[in-house]
């Protein structure tokens, strides 16, 4: 299944995206795509509504907004310098294990929302991401049944500011839980719907040229490996993001750097889970 | 006013610790103290309710456990190094600006409960800080009006895995959000209950001995600061945390450092917010 959000920020709607292209209202199951709905095997019950009320359900118009493909979740946990490509355009090292940190989830915002460049920024810059929705409550999760914990993946630009990540003292966190900084979707595709996800392509656009195009099968650190990794030091809630890391072509790694302003349009997609597109706009 | 809650731990009902002592269950007035509680003016409507109620409502028998004082919020924000004489223990250099950091939602436990030391953990140590509670959404806020988006104070004790935040790669979030690491109360004490917030004594003991013991007053960033400068980099939600340092006197300042065991008695306490006390248990 494809599970989408629509309608105006804050007041979105469950539906779900068909495999003929066609998007439905999913409102009469009447559950959002919350922890709850994931804690409690929702995605049984969905598909369970979905056969037999799918092809009675209201289209959804063409046009209207996409939220998050999920709702706000407890946290989103991102992964730094996970491809090795990446890593070696930020002049890092390649790390040992994975390094960790959070994005505020306030920063969570529709596919295709404008992307808010904040006030005093200077250096917003991308990140196409494969992001991991966790299904079910993991903590001390062993690798070999890692996937277990999974509900789905989904498309993720993790908008950074990178003079507040990196140059304002001590952790990377104020750059990245900006107001409109996490994209998520447009949808969540379930587990099933992926057949190999270490062989994705993820690519990523401003104004249509080519900055980004990796493939997750360069990840230094697998999605069972992550899931477990993770679960060692928290526990992960039904809902909760992990966002994969970047492949190259982030505008930091340019000499000199290459970074958004107001009217950029930036577009991202990854094999198998859709697109989305972003223009940028200063804090008003 | 000073707001509990209580009872099962996920099963927690609100509550109110009166001027004379006495705890009330609060049940009566409905709602929990949520984002969406402190969204909608829920302490004007708290106050109207126990004026009335008060008097009436049932006790709340001794020996039940305390939640922690709020339930879950969107963030807690945490500020490193924020006393002088802390920054020195650790050999870090007094910042220049706040340095923040998140602590993972699920760390939050209530104020007496258990502290349990994770798998592999041989570095678990304290931190007694003050926290500030978030009233109302903040986004850019003025340093001169910031104490309006501040509902109240509660006491925190930000555990802190040292092994997990320092040695384990990147950044600090590895050693802050294991399950228990945020015990949160006994109260949250609204802003009127603290004549003033930056002249507080705070202190810690572990088995009775004498750690830390501070006073707000050598906060390097004060609170109207951080809140206003916090919101320069996202949207604090009604609810959400900000806990503002630890003064000197963590374990890992002392030479050799000391760190917690299984069975080590925790015990801490705020002028004006109360005390809480946390036995050290291992991982099962």
């Amino acid at each position: 299944m494809k599970l989408i959000r629509f309608g105006e920020i804050g007041q979105e709607k469950p539906g779900l995206l068909l495999p003929d292209g066609t998007s439905i209202d999913a409102s009469g199951f009447g559950e959002d795509y919350t922890e709850q709905f994931f804690a409690t095997d929702g995605l049984t019950r969905l598909k369970a509504w979905a056969s037999s009320n799918a092809a009675t359900a209201p289209k959804i118009p063409t046009g209207v907004r996409l939220g998050s493909a999920i709702a706000r979740p407890s946290k989103i946990v991102c992964v730094g310098l996970n491809y090795i490509d990446h890593a070696k355009e930020t002049g890092a090292k390649i790390p040992e294990e994975p390094i960790l940190f959070y994005k505020s989830t306030t920063a969570l915002c529709g596919p295709n929302d404008d992307l808010i460049i904040p006030k005093n920024s200077v250096k917003t810059d991308w990140e196409v991401e494969l992001g991991v929705v966790i299904g079910k409550k993991a903590s001390y999760v062993e690798e070999a049944n890692a996937l277990d914990y999974v509900a789905g993946y989904v498309l993720h630009n993790d908008y950074s500011e990178r003079e507040f990540q990196i140059e304002r003292g001590g952790q990377w966190m104020k750059g990245k839980g900006c107001d409109t900084f996490a994209p998520l979707g447009p949808f969540l595709a379930t587990k099933e719907e992926i057949s190999d996800v270490h062989n994705l392509r993820l690519w990523l656009t401003v104004n249509g040229k080519t900055f980004q195009d990796g493939n997750t099968s360069n990840l230094i650190f697998k999605i069972p490996f992550l899931v477990s990794y993770i679960s060692q030091f928290m526990t992960l809630l039904p809902g909760d993001v992990i966002s994969t890391g970047t492949p190259a072509g982030v505008g930091l790694g340019f000499n000199p750097p290459i970074y958004l302003k107001p009217g950029d349009v930036v577009e991202l997609g990854i094999d198998g889970l859709g697109s989305s597109k972003q223009t940028a706009k200063a804090f008003v």
